[in-house]
Parts: structure tokens; C-alpha cells; sequence
């Protein structure tokens, strides 16, 4: 067993190494990776390791990814719940446990949150081998495959902004923007019981894929004017809950207008310049805008919808490369983005 | 027993007119009016009968308050729980119970909802007499007055902002602004546990009375620094919950750098612009902004703050008038912004 | 259009009396009924018009029936959501929208609450024509039958215990009892998500019965050990909630065996004498034990449920008699406790 | 530094044995005790060291008390909000961090949970000297004593009581019994804004103290009618939570008696027999019943809640001995049940 990573050395260029095999602890499982999904965080670091600034000094050449699934090869000797062979999804950030956060549950926040392919923390997805705490790692059963395990992580972006808008059986959505957090905030709404979700983008192949995976309505906002549309569809009223996931100024903006008296907004996707909201609106109808960080407490969530075949969440994976491609598999996620709504990479 | 109304004719003019006694029905109380209290509203309308141009074609006259308590001089005869002689408070909006948001319980956004003095609507609390559905009129305790029971109206206001926060036993507080309604949500926070609520404003006449209502710190945003203050009392965390009272897009858009992680903001004050809204930062600490829309089902909670005496309402009054001298009363309210924090009519 | 109502003229009889068309007020709605569902009360009425001493003077003759739905013959005139010709379910309690509970949304406790068929209030569903307030009519689409919408009154009582108690996706739910209540609740936890729903009764038909509805698990505990058999069916743990439909004394003592730790007990069906229940039991494991009481803006939901055919409610439906048929209707659902799961009537 | 420690050598006995000084790992604090609160349980294990039969084989002789606080004496290296000298509150219990219920926030459910003093975990708070992980100690301000703070164990478990119940401004309780947990029950319930709490017991003495703590109103229903008592001081209606804390069969058969339509009751007491419950007035009154399992993230409410003056928690202390006296301070805690109600050791 030679251990492989996928280093990022600097903007745009990939490195495979070899590398040592990682420790696993008493309390931790070896996990042979099989599938990572490319995130758009991912690609924000491919694109630029310093993601815009954030990261002041980018510990380069580092590992990407942290969406995945694979095969436990270990077990650390605490560990009862898993065992060798036995296929796993990863959720990627290792909270402390003792935290104020932590201790109430909303461990999203944690304090000392350890999180994959973070820095400076090394751990990451885009290996062959890695050691994890094993109650971070779930048990898929027979029916749910590898890469579905890897779709988790977005599919809990979108099911905890979904969870915590409150959205309800005979409830209404608008899901703004129709890219992977769009179409994985749909498929959230639809298994906790939405009646409707119209969903928003200006690309027709995407909304054909939302069509497909369960939106009642789709709305081309480049030719068509998205508030009359929304309204005609909620007769007049609006939708009960809004979901922002293009991460637009634009779009967060009119929020406002596509929501009910008295439902709810949630930013999902990130804007990175101020939006300008009309708060007089929002008060005069009651509505709150919520925010989402991450997940907690979500994965087994995820795991019953896609088991039960509530829904379908490898639907959204576009593009599938090899290991061996990262490079061009990180190339296709960022150059086409209009068509490649997912790249997954198999083992 | 001559009724008589406080007509407004037209902007800054008030007339004392003759009126008819009201019809009091089966279900209504007829009430002898005791105290008004000035609403930011009133005043606003009193300055602008357009309101901004929102009220297109403003009905004048018209009557204006609805922050009132008085003495029920007669009950119609399906009325139970109250009887000739008892001081109440009247709630100033009916809703339809039938709607559904009133089947909810969220009845402050009732489809059908009256509300006293709200054009076209007539009946208003400047007024000898009202005659008003018994539900919502509420019978005070001997240990409360008029004064205050006509103060539940704007405490109603701020304990529905602090109540929908979900502020807690041992939770901290920032409050922005020290008029009325910061004031009242002052109160709320305490009333309902909050363990230190800090209260900022420009002006040193309206912190000194916070700081006599119960602001454990208060901050003169005109020469501190806000922010730093807010983070330095919170050991660098923000505050639990921040309240903006001021109506203020610039106070508004700070919001995010006063609250702690997880936290929630509450736009209490309406803004008449766009608030700027760095969502991302929001979004990194998973906080909350929420709106209120005048409160539903507060009455019974501030009645027993008041007659319990966990909060004393009636330290927010500063100026008192006869209702003859309502003209006198609005320029007050109107021109001494700054040291009128609340004027009240008595009858 | 020559009116009749079925008149329970004393206990075991039953007859078809013509009546005169009753008042359309206007806020109501004239509706031919063309479903009624006989509920389990509805049989003990007939078998004992003081249902067990409950109605110490029952004001016979008097009509039964409160499951129901019809088509629209006239709307008064402040009606708009409804119009001629209009299907529609009808929610058989009228609150009074102005109580404590009504004002908190709990309008299921309003104390002046008028219920359908319950003495003394005259107005029930066994009637060619009746007329209602239009606020509790639903409208149905075409997809959904009459005699769907006749279902939706015991469905509401299932979906209101399986809402109360917070099921969600992915969690596992036991339903003691097959019977109506039972079935309808399993249909309302499968609604709401629940990836595992057991049911238990000692019929093999009722079982057969919730198999075909979407029990993922079945046990006949009058030959399986039913606790041994949830713990199997569980890991060991227990279901995360329990729902006792049988009002049986022991089925309901046996809960606290049946439940996960720091799960919940919802005691559906009533019971007629004390349960003896474990306490230290329930306390060891946090476990809460919620009671039900009708409903409560529920109609809703289960007008989405079964229009978006996420669950099949006439399925429950086992024997159809014409309304001249009414005697032998109840007869039947009388005699045949284990084949008659459901008896309606249709006009 | 010499540690010593109160073994339970067998029922009835205890010896003082001098005990090598813990281990101090990095995320722990080494703490000199202070004072030491005598817990009903301990009691019970003094009495009859298998807990009537609940532990099989006592691991005798073993260390007692869970009730501390102390002094931090030093810290482990990465310990950050503690220093040297810092006055703690100890909370009992560690959980593990990692399973389900810790991750959803209800540690106090913890698969894995370590507690004070509960075989076979032999750590307890009856020594000079303990090492305890530094997230679970809590630095006292100057205004709260160590007595005060080893009273916050028996006051977070009444705190979580009331939490749980959602009890709020401007509610009324009742709660059954005036031992420790009655009393920390109301002083809760107070603390959280009850504007009525009506304490039942059938000592007088008791009752005084309830008075003095802040009860509303007392009912020694060994001569006054309990039930007649409450609806009298309700109105009629009952109370809308009731909290039973004696751990009586009969008064825990009674509480659906006390409650309000729509109320909660608690069973915080332990109730080692079956409770027979009338279900059917707990469905006709949706009525829940909801238990309590120690507390999760209560002690910084009730570090608020005394630091602030909110409460007098020490109000609840009767008895106070040396720890050299420890066998003197059980015996008065096992033999004076009426006049001791909380008996505390000191060093």
C-alpha cells in the first residue's frame, strides 16, 4: 500500500506524491478513498491559494478536498461502530467536543474546529489513505455507492439551510441559482416535505437538470422577469421560504420581493460585497434572513434520504475523472462552469 | 357624557371636535380614555399626513393614537371577564381570527387586521370614549396605572423583539439607541433575563435614563467607539443578541461586527434606505437577522412585568400633557427629540 | 332541493328525517355533502348515546357525523377564496379566534370552541346540505376525491400527533395499533419523513393493511414478543418515537420499553382507566410523553400530503354504504371491529 | 499537600483515608475543594450502598459527592480561561463528545458519560484534592462563594427542570414538594420569570423557606386541599406547569388535576413505582408530561443567575459540617429529613 497525495504546489498546477502512511489512533479508522467531489472552495484554491486574501500566507504546496467516501482498511482498537470493509462517508470537520458551541450542539461553530483541507491543517481528501476519527465516518449501506457517499457533504450544505428555515410538509421554496448547492438545497426541500420548489438560474441546461431532480418550476431569469414569476406561481403571495445559493449581490437583493409575509430567507451561497437590503420590507411582512455555516448533525440525514431513495443525489455529479487526472479534472470545474455542475474524482 | 375627538386637519393642526358617543356592541366595552401615550407614528403623521407618501390620499381629518388605557364605563352583554369601574389596557389592533395567519397564532400579520388610527380605519385612542372588542382590552391590577397600562403599547413593541429573539437567563444584550422603543427593549431584555444589556446612543440625557431603567453599561457612540466598546465589554465575543432602535442604515449596517458567533440580530427601527448587509460575515458566524412587525399575544406578558414589578414602564415618560393641550403635546414631541423620550396625554 | 339529516333517535337506530335547507350567512358557504366518514366516536354514540356517561343528558334525537367533504352550492356574500361548484373538505370545529388558545394558535383548546355532532351543538355531517363557516373549508383539487377529503378529518388527528411530536426525516417511529388512528398516523409519519415506521396489532389483516400503506416493519404481538421485536428491529435502542393508537391501558404502559433514550411517547388513542406508567423509567431516559387533542392547522397539510400523492388516504377506506344505508353502515362498523378498518358513506 | 478522602466503607460508615494527589493531565485543573453539598443520592448510597438493589455489587469501599467547588490550585498546560487560584464550580458529569447525543447537545444523554461519585467511577467531590477536565469547572466571581457554587449542581438540575418546561414570564406553577429540589425548583422557575409559583408540602417549616425563597403561595396539604388550594389561587384554570419534586406516587398521580388546559408537567422526582396517570384528562387538555435527566448546559444560567442576585441559592443550606465531621453531616442528613434540608460539608 503506497500512499498518494495531490498536492497543490501553486496557482493552477497539481502534483501527485508519494506519501507516508498516515497514523490511525485508537479512536480513528484507515479509510481507502474512493470518491472526492470537487467543491467550488476547492476550486476557489486551485484558482488562487490565498482564496482571495483569506489565507494571508498559503502553507503551499498543500492537499485539496473534502468531499469523500471510500473503504475502511482499519480500525483503531475503541473503534466498535465500523469495521474493516466496510464503505464510509466522511464528514470533514472534527469538532472538540468541550466548546460552548459544541456543548449546546451547534457544533458548526466549534471553537477549535478541525476542518479537511483547511490550513493549516493538512488532512485531506485528495488521497489514497487517510486516518480519521471514526465518529465522523458513516456507515453507507449496500445501496448507496461511494460517490453518493462523496455527494453527501454538499447535499448537508444544502439539507442544514434547509433544516434550519423550518421548511415544513405543504410549504413553498424558491431556490435562487441552480448550480450543485442550488440543486442540492432542492433536493433538501423536497425530502423534508416542500410541496413546490421553483428554482432560478439563467442556463437551461441547468434548470433542465433541476427539472429532473424535482423542481415543480423553473424560471430562466435572463428572459424572464423572476418576482412576476414567482408571484404568479405562489398566487400573488410569494413563497414561504427563499434560498440565495448563486452567492449574488443581485439575487440576495430581491429576496425581499419573492418571499411571503411572514417566511423566511436564507443566504446559502456567499456574497462577497455588501448586499443592500430593504429592511423596512422585511419587517412590515416579518421575515427573517437566515444564515448557514457548514452542517451539524446532518450526515445521518443525508444518509436516510438517499438510502430510503428519497432522492437522487448523485444526479447532480456531471464529470467523473481519475485520481491520476486531478489536474484536468480541477480544469474542467473551473473552466466550464456553466455545464460541469459537479466533477467527482474516483480512485 | 360628551365624547370628543382630537382631529388632526391637516399637517400641524390639530382640532378638539364634539363628537357622537360610539355604538358598543355585544362583545365591546365602551372605554372612558385616560392616558395616550405619543407614538413616533402619530408624530410622523402629524408632521406628514402622507406618511411619507405612503398613505397616497391621507382621509383627513382624522384621529390619531392607539398607545391608551382608561376605566370601562359599559359592557356588552356577552362580555365576561370584565366589568363597569376596571382600568384597562387596550390592545390597538383586531384581528379576524380567521386567516391563516391568525389560526397560526401569528396574528400581528392578520390579512384583515384594524388597527386604531392605520387610514382608513377611524377609531382612535385621542378620543373622550372608544368603544372596543372586550378580548383585547386588558383589566390592570390596582398596583398598575393608566399611565402605564397606556405604556404596554410600546413595551409590547419591545418585548415582541426581545421575546422572537429568544433572549435567555444570562444572555448579553447590545441595544442601539436610547429613545422609546430602546428603551423598552431595554426593559424586555432585562424582564426576561438577560444578565448585562448595553445600551448605546449619541446623546448623555437619554443613556443617563438607560442607565436608570437597568442598561448595565452604556455607550456615547458620538465620542466612543462602538465597536471596540461593545467587543471590550464582551471580552472580545459581541454581544449574544444586538437590537438596532434607531432606525439608522449606518448604526444597521454595524450590526454584524457587535454580535457574537451564533448569535442574532433584530431590526427593531425601521430604515428608510437599504441597509448594506455584509452577508458574508453573517454567513461565516451562522448569525441570524430577524424583523418584528408590531407583537402578537405580548399583552398578558407585559401586564405581568409591570404589575410585578420587574420593569417600571413609566420611567420612559418625560413629558405629560392635558388633552386639551394635544397641539402642544405633538410640537413637544416633535421639536425636543432629544430630551422628550416619550409624551403622554392625560384625560 | 329537499334536505335530510340521519337522526340517531336513541341507541342502535337510526332514521332519515327531511329537514328545512339551512341559513347561508356571509361569511359561509352551502355545501351538498357527498362524503362522511364514521369515526369511532360517531360508533360510540350509537351504541351508547351518553358515550359512557360523558353526556349526562344527550339531546336525542340528534345527528352524528363530522368527517366530511362536499361540493359548494352557494358562498355568502363576503366570500372569495370558494365558489360554486367548488369540492371541499370540511374542518368539522369552529374556534372562536378571539381566547387565550385561539390568540396562540392553539385554537384546538379554544374554550368556546363548536365541534361538529357534539352536544349540544346540532349542525353534523350525516345531512344532505349543511351550512358552514367558509374559513374551515377547504378547497380540493381535481385530484383529490370527495371521499378523500372525508379521510382528511382522521388523517388530521394522525398528522397532528406525528407533528406534535417532532418526527423527522430519518427518524424510526413504533405505531401501536392498526386500526384507523393508527394507520393514519403511520401515513402522516411516512409524510414527515420517518425512514422507519413499525406497527403493531394482533390482527394479520390490519397488518396486511399497513404493510400495503408503508409500515416498514409489521408485528402481530398476539404471537411476537413485541418489545424483544422492536429492540431487534431497532439495534437495540428503541424507536426514536412511539405512538399508543389501541387505547389500550397496557399497550400504553409498555411504551417506555419501546422507546430510544431521550425519545418521545405520544398516547393517541384514549385510554379508560389509569395507566400505570414507569416513571423512573421515563426520567433514566428523558423521555417525554406528549398527549393529543384533534388539531390544529392541520387541513393544510394534509390537503398537500395526499394532493402531491405522497401518501394514498382512501386506502384506509374498507366499506362504502349509501346514506339510506346509514343503519347498516353503522352496523357494520359496529360488528365488524377487525375487518371494517374504515366505513364511509357517500350521497 | 496531603489528600485525603471520605471513603463509604459500608452502609452506614465512613473513613476519612489519606490518598495520594491526583494526576493533573493538560486539559485538566487541579482543585482544592471547598465545599461540598449532601445530594439525596448520596444519602441513598450511605443508606444502602447497592442503591436499593439499582448497583449490583458496590465497589467498596467508595469516594462520594458530586455537589463541589474549590479552588483551582493549578492548571494543565492547555488550559486557557482558568488560572491559579481561580474559585470553580465543579460540574459533575464529563461527556465524551462524540456520540450522537453529544453532538445534538444533549450531553446529559452521553452513551459514554463519566460521573462524579456513580460506581464505577471512583473520582468524587469528598477529597482535599481532585484533578477534573478544565471545560467542565466554572470560575466563580468574588460575589458567589464556593458554598454558593457547590450549590449549582441541585440548582441545575431544578434550572433544567423549568428550562425544559419552557416556562416564562408571566406563567404560574405549582410545584409539589419543598425539599432541596422544590426549593431550586422555584428558585428557577423565578429566575426564569414565573409570576407565580405555589409551593405544596406538608411541613411547615418547609413551606417557610419556600415563602422566604420567593413562593407566592404555600399549600400544606397535610390539612388543606391540595387540588381545591390550586384552582382557587388560578382562577379556576389550574396552573400552567406543574412540577412534581417529591417523588411521590400520589402527588405525581394528582398533577393533571393541578394543570392548566394546554400545561406541562414535569416529574423532576424520582418515582420508584408505577404513576397512575388519568390519559385521558392529559388528551382532553393536550396536556404533556415531561421528564428531566440530570441538566446540559444549565451552569452558566445558574452561575447568571446567583452572580446577578437573581437568586439566593445558599438560602437552601440548613446544615453545615467539617469534612472531618462527614459521617456526623450524613447521619444528620439521613435522620432529619424534615428540618435539613440541605446539609453541606466544608474544608
Amino acid at each position: 500500500m503506497q500512499n498518494q497525495s495531490a498536492y497543490l504546489l501553486k496557482a493552477f498546477e497539481f502534483e501527485i506524491r508519494d506519501v507516508p502512511m498516515p497514523e490511525c489512533g485508537p479512536d480513528d479508522v484507515m479509510i481507502e478513498i474512493k470518491h472526492v467531489g470537487v467543491c467550488g472552495s476547492d476550486v476557489g484554491f486551485f484558482e488562487d491559494p490565498t482564496y482571495g486574501g483569506f489565507v494571508k500566507e498559503p502553507p503551499l504546496p498543500f492537499i485539496l478536498g473534502h468531499e469523500c467516501a471510500g473503504v475502511v482498511t482499519r480500525t483503531g482498537k475503541n473503534v466498535k461502530h465500523l469495521k474493516e470493509g466496510d464503505r464510509v462517508a466522511v464528514e470533514p470537520g472534527i469538532p472538540c467536543g468541550k466548546c460552548d458551541y459544541c456543548l449546546e450542539g451547534r457544533y458548526n461553530l466549534c471553537d477549535n474546529m478541525i476542518f479537511m483541507a483547511s490550513p493549516p491543517f493538512q488532512t485531506a481528501a485528495l488521497s489514497r489513505y487517510i486516518s480519521y476519527p471514526a465518529f465522523m465516518a458513516f456507515r453507507l449501506p449496500d445501496s448507496v455507492s461511494t460517490l453518493e457517499g462523496a455527494m453527501f457533504e454538499p447535499f448537508a450544505v444544502g439539507m442544514h439551510a434547509a433544516k434550519r428555515s423550518g421548511i415544513f410538509l405543504g410549504k413553498t421554496a424558491v431556490v435562487l441559482g441552480s448550480g450543485c448547492i442550488g440543486l442540492m438545497t432542492l433536493l433538501a426541500c423536497r425530502a423534508l416535505g416542500a410541496s413546490a420548489v421553483i428554482i432560478a438560474d439563467l442556463y437551461d441546461n441547468r434548470l433542465a437538470k433541476a427539472k429532473e431532480l424535482g423542481a415543480t418550476a423553473v424560471i430562466n431569469s435572463s428572459r424572464q422577469n423572476l418576482m412576476e414569476e414567482v408571484l404568479r406561481l405562489t398566487g400573488g403571495k410569494g413563497a414561504d421560504f427563499v434560498f440565495e445559493t448563486a452567492g449574488s449581490k443581485v439575487t440576495a437583493a430581491m429576496t425581499p420581493d419573492l418571499v411571503k409575509k411572514g417566511g423566511k430567507i436564507v443566504l446559502v451561497g456567499n456574497v462577497h460585497e455588501d448586499v443592500p437590503i430593504n429592511q423596512l420590507q422585511l419587517n412590515n411582512n416579518e421575515v427573517d434572513l437566515l444564515s448557514v455555516f457548514r452542517y451539524h448533525g446532518i450526515y445521518p440525514l443525508v444518509l436516510d434520504a438517499v438510502a430510503s431513495g428519497k432522492v437522487d443525489v448523485s444526479g447532480v455529479v456531471s464529470h467523473t475523472f481519475k485520481f491520476e487526472e486531478v489536474q484536468k479534472a480541477f480544469e474542467c470545474a473551473l473552466n466550464e462552469k456553466q455545464t460541469a455542475v459537479k466533477v467527482a474524482i474516483e480512485f
